[in-house]
């Protein structure tokens, strides 16, 4: 499929399935925290309806047709320049049928969708609190990483709105925020059920933190053993080509 | 000094400071969770105010004296016979100027106790709701065990009430009660700020959560690289024998 690129965009391969992406070659691209994330909600059931929050280019719904069997997913992005690239890449992966980018505010979505039937909201949300951290350039890249548009509070209260009983989120997050979301997410009926922590390295802290919460969950968490990115001389782990691994 | 052992006591070596303690042959021992949490508590100030809740044995105190330089300990102890016990053990080691070992419910501490004077609580609780898991043999196993004689909310109203403005508490228990710990804790103003894992192998989750929870401390979240117990082979790992190794 003949697909337009816009000025300053590329089309970058996904090494799975075939599977490309149109970035900007100066803006905001997809990390390793959406690749982890995709991963990590490996075990999200066929014909589920999914429901991916702050889709960005796309990347997590294009990469979730390669590692589960949704019957849908519907991918909310809010910037309409973003939710048009998005819209292009899952054109130019025919995967019109399966992927829906819609341009909308998260906020908005309880008057939009049906309320109850989504089986799965995965998300890689704003990272930082608002007014807090040193700000991205562009506008952009800022409402991505800063909770301007859309804060842990709205995901989870339209999470609650949006999933059926017993539905899973899927969300990666920094661990510095954990507490927030553990507590957030049960204010709104969202048991936090299973943690992975991601390490850069063996030491140090974890940089990354991939949650599963289920609505109206019972409160038993599991906490999986961690991914770690580099070994002791600098190189990726084998986890890590494990996943890119799969990608080949 | 000269300690009278009971029928079925022995006198068991600790491997540091040549200090020693008491335990019960048939009874309940301390265990690997109480010297993990005595080490990672090793940023306990010099002249620290320190209360341990649900001493037992007096373990965690007994250890502490060798890791950390406090003012005083108070271990705490519900059942008569293992706080005669663990004051056995505090004199066996002639730390009785240092320790106090009192007999009394956590429960009524807040009337007892000197509100808002401690600098530090360390705690090794019953890990397990009440009338769930397999109960244990005897009545001392039981609620060592089972959250009969204290439960979390206990832990979080007393330290909340006892700890100075910024006091801390130290606490081991397991993971799968990390959601409720951390939210209840936030209930009473204890901001959970550290976490490290304890996982008995690489793959396979986490077996014990080690947390560091600051008293009206600012929402941060530190997850600290895990600690593993045995490597591949079976073996201790490098990390268990460094703390056991600080033993001798």
């Amino acid at each position: 499929m003949e697909i337009k690129l816009e000025e300053n965009e590329r089309v970058d391969d996904l090494q799975i399935n075939n599977l490309k992406i149109i970035q900007k070659n100066d803006g905001f691209c997809f990390g390793i925290d959406s690749v982890l994330l995709s991963h990590f909600a490996e075990d999200i059931k066929s014909g589920s309806k999914v429901l991916d929050l702050g889709t960005g280019t796309g990347i997590i719904s294009i990469l979730l047709t390669a590692l589960v069997e949704p019957e849908h997913i519907t991918g909310v992005e809010i910037q309409p320049k973003v939710a048009d690239m998005a819209r292009r890449s899952v054109s130019l992966n025919n995967l019109d049928d399966k992927i829906s980018i819609i341009n909308e505010d998260i906020r908005k979505l309880e008057y939009i969708l049906k309320l109850g039937k989504y089986d799965v909201i995965i998300t890689n949300p704003p990272y930082i609190k608002a007014n807090s951290g040193v700000q991205s350039a562009s506008y952009t890249q800022l409402i991505s990483r800063h909770e301007i548009e859309c804060n842990l509070e709205d995901i989870a209260r339209i999470s609650n709105k949006l999933l059926r009983e017993y539905g899973q989120i899927y969300m990666v997050h920094r661990p510095d925020r954990l507490a927030d979301i553990i507590e957030t997410f049960r204010r709104y009926k969202l048991e936090v059920k299973e943690i992975k922590l991601v390490y850069s390295r063996q030491c140090g802290q974890a940089n990354l933190v991939l949650i599963k919460a289920i609505k109206n969950g019972k409160p038993f968490l599991k906490i999986r053993n961690p991914i770690y990115i580099y070994n002791k001389n600098g190189e990726y782990t084998e986890d890590i080509f494990e996943i890119y691994g799969k990608n080949k």
